[in-house]
């Protein structure tokens, strides 16, 4: 654990490095996450075999990550490279403005301070050390103090080395990053005034109480977490046909350890038990997959417990407890019930269990729907004429941060028009994302320069445009 | 004040106005505004009277402050015309995306649903009833629930019941804005469910502990609170000769009762008396000016006794209490003192009183710009070549929401490029602003839709773009 001295020192040095960071041109940092990339594909072969052994996850899933980890690096080197991330723009001085003459006005996105990130333990790369949280906080010019995930230590501080090495080769600031381990440190870290922002990705509970200590400092700061999410998928009775074996696949998918696990899948009464039957005859073949550690293994079997003792809940399948983790189980439960005993029903098991939801009739289908408060992701599987689409469409886009169509939760692009992201509980915030090019927005703030001569304002506000970027000119769209 | 059974009725006609409301297309919602505008505008003869005989301020202030307020109703429907606020942006399906094929996905900005909005005092229009934060939530599609000001009670039903003929024969539903008094129905509106935000523009005292409440539910929701600042004024030594009668025009509009009035005035030691003396001279001129409400002057009162009780203040002018309201006051101190005791001395005084601070050198002219923690405004009195100036901007950027040069801070331009904001105690968010166009975003959130076909997709997503707004597809720049 990280003492508290040596949370002061690296504090310290991350306010230290704040205005020197901020202060870097885009390309410049742009060119810094570059680096990070490299240094990590580079770094594979030895922190692979770490993770893998931390975290109990296989090879070609961690190198997957590690591949989307650095891809995004590099996507967001590209986002600062164009620069309209900056939202640059530029109010001429108007004396016929009404209701009174205007001065010169140009607006921009400044970096908003020191970051504090708590890694996640389910993406031992793409949510951790260097993760989306640190890659956007970056690339925002934010310095970074990273508590690390005590589900992979090791791996924490190695990519942390890697990390630090490449941003001192590349000249930024001492300070602009560094890794620190424990809750009590995480705590101190979150309420220090130093601190402009936090990231967390992990339980409600967690997230909650970390959220609940920023709102409450004597100066709030924003806390963007991503928590929980059962993220239900509805099948169509149309589209009751074809579907499961994709299901199988998505909710088992990292032993069902993604806050993206489809956790409830609704099907029609009519074709419900042909569906469970495939279900079970695909769960046969699969190997079981070990749970990350054993804080999280204790958490499933826990909750696991309480649903399998809830009197409506049906066993369709109990996944068998081998040596190397616990296997798939499928649960079933009505409608009817979920509704009625959300509160104890609705509950996120994490880890390779997921329910079946019978439902009678589209009025339950919809009733079901509306159960959801805040997912990051709900699912329609269904065929282009059903008749009850719009309307599940409709309220599933009230409640979730992404809506999928015939297609299955898990798997999350890195890319502009993702949204990572969902109304309370699934984050703390429904207007950001954690994931994609936006989730940079979390970290800036906007300041507007009035009747700033030439040499002092930003480059990105000069008449100039000495840094070729796109901005918005008199309410004209933004163009270079 | 409104009972609690009328809230619950009014809440319930927002949370039912919310899904019909936000179908609306832009267009649509953009008439709205314009009908209101008009129907405002239309009632001029009718409004200023009451507000006059509420808040007695001069009938040219409120003339202006309700063209300012229409003027934003108009300029809200031309952005959402323009369409680019919902920020569009479509990836099409990419089998050779990094790490794994990349399905379509498709972001957009939807409403978040019913806001509470806490009207202030001091704009009976501009930051009432139909001011920015109404026009914001109605323009992203959000139903509002509006707290009247107790301070202009009958102007605040009077605006409301133009607002709702308008949107009524413009053809929104019902339900979506509706009015109510008294702080405990606030509250109880504040806690309810079907309130998604909050917005709100008063003292850091109310604002803060409305946030708390907002904070605290058990779903927390953003609590957008435009709170108090003194908006510090830097003359630097070069730029000491010819200012003064602009202060002195700035810190007593309005009687001193603006969010952007400056309330400190740092200038050299050197030139200090010359200024005062000149300062004073024009104080003579100027006639008293009723304060906004009782509540207002006792506040006043109060903390203006304290500051000239404290043995750190000198008395350069005492404004003569007259029987139309007190006259402009102004102190005096060191930067020195200000620097010592800013717990005690860095007041916001809401009214005709500021504070000239002498300063002796650049170090302390740093030094004194660095104890401000957020605030609206910051301004620099200076010449093109001061060699201080480059520092004072940087310091006064990472402090305030807008910089500006050679200007007072009262007048906030209603166009893009404004942003009325800053870090807390300024506001509660620092990333958004209550004037100008971008003040819609607080009210939105972002929606992904991934492989949706187009007959469930919304207009703004469909390929055909039927809504002709700029759309960002595969990373390129927006356009239509």
């Amino acid at each position: 654990m990280t003492d508290i001295a040596s949370i002061e020192t690296l504090l310290a040095a991350a306010s230290a490095a704040h205005a020197p960071f901020a202060a870097l041109r885009p390309a410049v940092r742009a060119g810094l996450l570059r680096r990070m990339a490299l240094a990590l594909d580079s770094a594979a072969a030895d922190l692979i075999p770490i993770a893998q052994q931390e975290t109990k996850l296989p090879e070609a899933r961690l190198k997957g990550e590690l591949s989307r980890t650095t891809f995004q690096l590099r996507l967001f080197a590209d986002v600062l490279l164009d620069g309209a991330y900056l939202e640059a723009t530029i109010d001429s001085a108007d004396p016929k403005w009404p209701p009174a003459p205007r001065p010169d006005l140009r607006r921009m996105l400044l970096p908003v301070g020191p970051v504090v990130v708590f890694a996640a333990s389910n993406f031992p790369f793409a949510f951790s050390v260097a993760g989306g949280d640190t890659a956007s906080a970056l690339a925002a010019g934010c310095p970074v103090v990273l508590k690390a995930h005590p589900g992979h230590p090791r791996l924490g501080d190695r990519t942390a080395d890697v990390v630090r090495a490449a941003l001192r080769e590349g000249g930024a600031p001492e300070g602009t990053f560094a890794i620190f381990h424990g809750d009590e440190a995480g705590r101190a870290a979150l309420l220090d005034p130093r601190i402009k922002a936090g990231a967390f990705t992990g339980s409600t509970h967690g997230g909650r109480a970390l959220f609940d200590l920023a709102s409450s400092r004597p100066v709030p700061i924003p806390f963007y977490a991503e928590m929980g999410s059962v993220n239900p998928v509805f099948v169509t009775e149309s589209a009751a046909r074809a579907r499961g074996a994709e299901y199988l696949d998505s909710y088992t998918l990292g032993a069902g350890q993604f806050c993206t696990k489809p956790g409830f899948l609704f099907v029609p009464e009519s074709a419900a038990e042909e569906i469970e039957l495939r279900l079970v005859a695909g769960i046969l073949d699969r190997a079981a997959a070990p749970l990350l550690n054993e804080r999280i293994a204790t958490g499933y079997s826990s909750v696991l417990g309480k649903l399998r003792a809830h009197p409506a809940i049906r066993m369709i399948h109990a996944g068998q407890e081998t040596g190397s983790g616990p296997g798939p189980t499928l649960l079933g439960t009505t409608a009817k019930s979920l509704v009625a005993q959300r509160d104890e029903l609705l509950v996120e098991c994490f880890g390779p269990t997921s329910v079946v939801v019978r439902y009678a009739g589209e009025d339950e289908l919809i009733a079901s729907a509306r159960i959801f408060a805040g997912e990051l992701t709900a699912s329609i599987h269904g065929e282009s004429g059903d008749a009850i689409a719009p309307q599940l469409f409709a309220e599933l886009s009230e409640r979730a941060g992404r809506v999928l169509w015939n297609g299955w939760p898990t798997g999350v692009a890195v890319s502009h028009a993702m949204h990572h992201g969902g109304p309370y509980p699934s984050t703390t915030s429904a207007l950001h994302t954690s994931v994609g090019p936006t989730s940079i927005r979390r970290f800036l703030r906007p300041v507007c320069y009035q009747s700033v001569p030439q040499n002092l304002l930003p480059e990105a506000l000069q008449d100039a445009n000495p840094l070729d970027i796109p901005r918005a000119v008199d309410g004209k769209p933004p163009r270079r």
